[in-house]
């Protein structure tokens, strides 16, 4: 290890100091001082701020980090093909609901980045446009060999498991929600109707 | 009429000023004015200051009164339970979205009345229980009928038929989400899967 902190290239120095940043902003909220994400990084407060302007840059590096979807892509991608329909559904509401969770707990830490207007919130709209769009096609690839024994578009079946997913992981609600797998990919596939379409 | 505006008693002159409130804290959030609401309400400026001591009690009354899940299981146990199952849980669904689309309008134009800790927060799950307890025992007697026909029991149910309200009720999702309640209630009832329960 070199004893320069600023070795480090900077995007991976960036991704360094995110990464440290992640957890403490969801325990302290806006509050969170430099010197703290520092400490975490182990790194001096100087070198954060040869990567980063300021306080409300890490922040929104790491909301921009939280938002990206492509990872949530690759681990819906990632589920093996060959495994039952209702594992794979179980495995896909497993995955949006860690993601509800890690976004929803940093949301409630910092507070909301809008008030649901203006540009903020057209810009969360898109990602949440582009995050649909995404979730759809990566879940349309790993249920592909079971389309036909789908009563509804995948894009509907999605919108369902992500209702479910977002429920269970919100702060407010997540006690009292269905957060047991078998039930929920139960209630997802045969409805609560015994017996089934008519 | 009086010329007086003090002539109503004051629990009416509360409720009168929070029914003005209600709509323009959702254009308007935190930035409207007393002076603002007391136009709407057509009474003097120094009226609701007869009735509440500051904008933030007038505030946290609109909240208080968007709160009380009393009038929401009015509203369940008014429907008639001689229609059909599917025009049942649609017109409970009607009534969840409804509900969610008024409180999310607010909170949303507020912003969020707590960081997700603290007693604002125990507050806010206490009174989510509420609500929750009282959504179950409404519908528990609107769908009684037909209980022996559900693959679930209603509390299940009412958490389906909840998140698929609540994420089409909300700001962000609305435009994308399961809004057409013929969809709906078929996912509710017959699952995702073609042929139903095996």
């Amino acid at each position: 290890m070199s004893p320069r902190a600023d070795a480090l290239p900077q995007t991976e120095r960036r991704d360094q100091i995110v990464d440290a940043a992640l957890p403490l902003l969801r325990e302290h909220g806006r509050q969170v001082t430099t010197r703290q994400i520092a400490d975490a990084a182990g790194i001096a407060e100087g070198t954060i701020f040869r990567a980063f302007a300021s306080k409300e840059e890490i922040i929104e590096a790491t909301l921009a980090r939280l938002a990206d979807a492509s990872v949530l892509g690759e681990r819906i991608l990632a589920i093996d093909p060959t495994r039952s329909l209702e594992e794979r559904i179980g495995a896909i509401w497993q995955i949006l609901l860690h993601r509800h969770e890690e976004v929803l707990a940093l949301v409630f830490a910092l507070g909301p980045p809008n008030a649901g207007k203006g540009e903020a919130a057209d810009q969360h709209r898109r990602r949440h446009a582009d995050y649909q769009r995404l979730v759809v096609e990566a879940a349309g690839q790993v249920l592909d060999a079971d389309r036909r024994r789908l009563a509804v578009d995948i894009r509907s079946l999605m919108l369902l498991i992500n209702a479910l997913a977002m429920q269970a992981a919100h702060p407010m609600l997540r006690e009292s929600a269905l957060r047991d797998q078998a039930t929920v990919v139960d209630l997802v596939l045969h409805g609560a109707l015994a017996g089934g379409r008519s």
